[in-house]
C-alpha cells in the first residue's frame, strides 16, 4: 500500500459531530481511507507521520484569487480605486508577458502552499503558467481565463478560454478543474454574457464572476439598466443552469440576497481586499443567516497584499463583530467552515474540504508548539484567532506531501522568490 | 569596542526625510551610533551581522496589553462582553497565583519578541512576576500594578503599586519604568482617581488606563455624572499633570476629542480587540487628523487571541478604510508610525522607536527572502499589508539579541510553552 498513517494527532475534521478528537488518519493514494482511534492494526505497511502536538485539518481553500497578480504585490496602495486601476494596475497588466505572469503564478502558489491553502479558484489571463505552475508543484486549483468585452470587444479570449478548457480539463489527476469567468456585468455585454452562458452549458462548466464589488457598480447597473447587478445576471438566466461562483457581492439589495438564496449562487468573501479598497462591508451574516453558501478568498496579491488565508479568516471572524456590533456574530466555527467544505465545494470540489473516509487527502498540519499556540483549550478557537501563516508545519495535496516541516518539496523556493523579483523589477523598471 | 555593525541593510528607520535607504548601522552598548553608508571603515572592530536581504527596522511598540492573560488564551470567544467576563474571565483571574500569572507572563513576552516587539506597556496584577520575566528576557517595558476600588474597595492595590514603583522604577539597565494603573473611570470611584493622580505625581509617573472602550461605559458615565468619561476625568485634573496613556478611546463626543487633543493624551487604538468584543471602531482618523498621538496595541491575549503586532498594523491599515469607504485613509506609513516613535513616546520611552544615532537599539531585522515578501517594491507597503510574525527573523533590544535567525537566545522556548499549557490546564481544570 502507497500512503501515509498520521497518529496521534489532534483532528479538527470540519465534519461529523464533534469539532475535534484525537486519532489517526490514513490515507491510500490520493484518498483518505479512514479516520479513527488507533489505526495501526489495519494500516501498520503506511508509512508513519507523527502527529502529536500538531492540529490536522483540512487544507484551506481560497476561492477567489489571482495568482499571476503575485507580481503586482504593492505597486499602489492607499489610493482611489479608479487611481489605483487606471494609473497602476491597467498600464502593469498591458506590459505582463507569459514569464513574468508565470513567475506571478509560482510566487501564488509557493505562497498558498506555505501558508497552508491546498486548493483556490483563479481568473485571469496567461492562465496556461497558472494551469502548467498547478500541474508541477501539486496544488489543486479551478482555472478559469478571464473574459469581458468592454469596452474594447473580445477577438480572442473567448476562443483562448474554450481552448484552455479543452487542454487542461480534469488534468493533474484531476487536480484541474476549468470553469469559465465572465469578469463582472460591468465588463461585459448583455450579449456576451449570453454567450459565455451558453458556452458553460455547451461544455458543462461552472461560472465565475465579479459581482457588485462597490457601490459606483451598483448604482451604474440600476441606471443603466433598471435592475442590480445580481437582478441583471438573474434576467439572463445565469444562474439558472450551471454552478456560479459570486466574488465579493457586498452591495446587494433585499431582493438580491433572496435571489441568491434560491438560485443556490456560492459566493466568496474577500474581507481583506474590500477593507483595503474602501469598498464596501459585503452582508455575510445575513447571506449565511438565509443559508447562502459563502466561501472565503484573498482576491489578488495587488489589493490584499498578501495571499495568507489565516488573514482573511480572522478578518471575516472580527470584521463582521465590528460592523454590527456584536460579539456572537461569525462564530469561529462557521468561519472555518467557509475555509474547509463550503469552500472546497463552491470552487468545485466536493471531495475536498473535510477529513472523512472517501475525500480526497487535502490536510495540512499545525505546529501547536509556538508561542501563539499555547496554552490552547478549544483547537477551533485557536485556529480561527491566534493561528498564522508560520504555525503551518506540512502540508498534503491529493496524498502527495507539498511541504514537510516547513521545507517545500515540490517547488524551488529560492529560485521564485529570485525569479519574482527579477521579473518585477522588469516589469515596473525598478 | 562591545557592540554590532549591521551591514548593508535595508534601512526603514521611522524618522527623517527618507522612508527607506541601503546602509550600515552601528550599534555600541546600549545605543544605536551611527547610520550611515559604508561604516565599515570606523566601526570595524564591532561584530558583524549581514543585512542584505532584511529590512532592518525600529522594533515594534505594543502600547497595550496585559501579559499575564496569555494564560488566558481563548477561555471564551463569540460571546457577549458582559458574558465573557463574568462566566468566563473573572472566575479564571480569581484564581489566577503568582505561579500562572508567571506563566502567563513568560509566554506573552517569549510570543512578543518571536513576533518582533521589543517594548510594551503592561497593566495588571502579579506584576512581580511579569518585572522579572522583563529582566530575564532583555525586552523593555512600561509597568503598571493595576488599580480599582469598585466595587469592593481597594485595601492592598494602591500599597503594592507603590511598592512596585519604588522596586522596580528603571531597574534592568533602566528597560523598566513604572507608571500607576487606575483601571478605568467606571471601576474607580472619583475619590479614588484623585488619589492616584495625586500618587503619580507624588511620584513623578505617568498614569495608563482604559478610557471609554464601550459604549455602555460612555452612557452610563453621562447617566451617573452627567460627564462622559473623557470629560470626568478631565475635570478632576486628570490630564493636566503627567502623561496619559488612554487604551481604546472608542467612545468619543467631539469635545471628547478637543479635550485629548488640547492635554496632549496618548490614545492607544486596539483594533483586534474591539472588533473581536463589538465595543465598536474608534474615531482614530479624526483623533490623527486632529494631532492627537495614537500607539497601537494587541490587548490581551482574552480578547486578540494572540499578541502579534502586525495583525494590529494590518487591522488599522484596513478597518478604517472599510469603515470611512475611503482607501486613502491610515495610509501605510502613518500606521507604522504608531508602532515605531509614536507607541515608544507614547509608553515613555523617547529614546526608542526610530533608527538614528543616539537612540536605543531596540530593532528588528525582516526577513525578505520568503514567500510574501517578493517581490517588493515599496518597503513601507511590505511592512504594512504584507509582513508576518514569521518574517521577523532577528530581534535586538538595548543593544543586546534576544532572537538570532529566530532562535530564542535568552528564554528556554520548549520549557514555557510546557509550563504554559500545564499551569493553564490546572488553572481551567481542564
Amino acid at each position: 500500500m502507497s500512503g501515509w498513517l498520521i497518529k496521534d494527532t489532534l483532528v479538527v475534521p470540519l465534519a461529523g459531530a464533534r469539532p475535534w478528537f484525537h486519532g489517526d488518519i490514513a490515507v491510500i493514494d490520493d484518498r483518505i481511507v479512514d479516520v479513527g482511534e488507533d489505526l495501526t492494526p489495519q494500516y501498520n505497511d503506511l508509512k508513519k507521520i507523527p502527529g502529536k502536538g500538531f492540529i490536522t485539518m483540512p487544507g484551506l481553500v481560497n476561492a477567489h484569487t489571482h495568482g499571476a497578480m503575485n507580481i503586482l504585490r504593492g505597486v499602489g496602495d492607499d489610493m482611489p480605486l479608479h487611481q489605483w486601476l487606471f494609473d497602476r494596475i491597467f498600464p502593469l497588466e498591458d506590459r505582463l508577458t507569459a514569464e513574468t505572469a508565470r513567475a506571478g503564478c509560482m510566487s501564488a502558489v509557493l505562497e498558498m502552499i506555505r501558508s497552508g491553502t491546498t486548493a483556490f479558484s483563479d481568473a485571469y489571463f496567461f492562465m496556461d503558467e497558472m494551469a502548467k505552475t498547478v500541474l508541477e508543484s501539486g496544488i489543486r486549483a479551478n482555472l478559469s481565463r478571464g473574459l469581458q468585452d468592454l469596452p474594447l470587444g473580445d477577438t480572442h479570449r473567448l476562443h483562448e478560454a474554450r481552448e484552455f478548457i479543452r487542454h487542461w480539463q480534469e488534468k493533474a489527476d484531476g487536480r484541474i478543474r476549468c470553469w469559465l469567468a465572465p469578469h463582472a456585468p460591468f465588463t461585459c455585454s448583455t450579449d456576451y454574457l449570453k454567450k459565455v452562458l451558453d458556452m458553460a452549458v455547451e461544455l458543462n462548466v461552472g461560472l465565475n464572476i465579479h459581482v457588485a464589488e462597490t457601490r459606483e457598480e451598483f448604482n451604474n447597473s440600476i441606471k443603466e439598466f433598471d435592475m442590480t447587478p445580481v437582478e441583471r445576471l438573474d434576467s439572463l438566466g445565469f444562474f439558472d443552469h450551471v454552478p456560479v461562483l459570486a466574488a465579493h457581492c457586498v452591495w446587494l439589495s433585499e431582493e438580491d440576497r433572496q435571489i441568491l438564496k434560491a438560485k443556490k449562487v456560492r459566493v466568496v468573501h474577500n474581507p481583506q481586499s474590500n477593507m483595503k479598497l474602501g469598498s464596501g462591508i459585503a452582508p455575510i451574516p445575513a447571506l449565511m443567516a438565509n443559508g447562502v453558501a459563502v466561501a472565503l478568498g484573498t482576491d489578488g496579491a495587488a489589493s490584499n497584499n498578501n495571499l495568507d488565508m489565516w488573514e482573511e479568516i480572522r478578518a471575516a471572524a472580527l470584521l463582521h463583530k465590528a460592523n454590527l456590533a456584536n460579539p456572537t456574530i461569525m462564530p469561529a466555527g462557521q468561519v472555518l467552515q467557509m475555509t474547509g467544505p463550503i469552500g472546497a465545494s463552491a470552487i468545485g470540489f466536493e471531495e475536498c474540504g473535510t477529513i472523512e473516509a472517501g475525500q480526497k487527502a487535502d490536510l495540512i498540519m499545525i505546529d501547536l508548539d509556538q508561542p501563539n499556540m499555547r496554552p490552547m483549550y478549544d483547537p477551533i478557537s485557536q485556529l480561527v484567532y491566534s493561528t498564522g501563516a508560520g504555525n503551518v508545519d506540512t502540508v498534503m495535496v491529493d496524498g502527495q506531501l507539498l511541504m514537510r516541516h516547513r521545507e517545500m518539496l515540490t517547488l524551488d523556493e529560492e529560485k521564485i522568490l529570485y525569479m519574482v523579483q527579477a521579473a518585477g523589477n522588469e516589469l515596473t523598471g525598478q
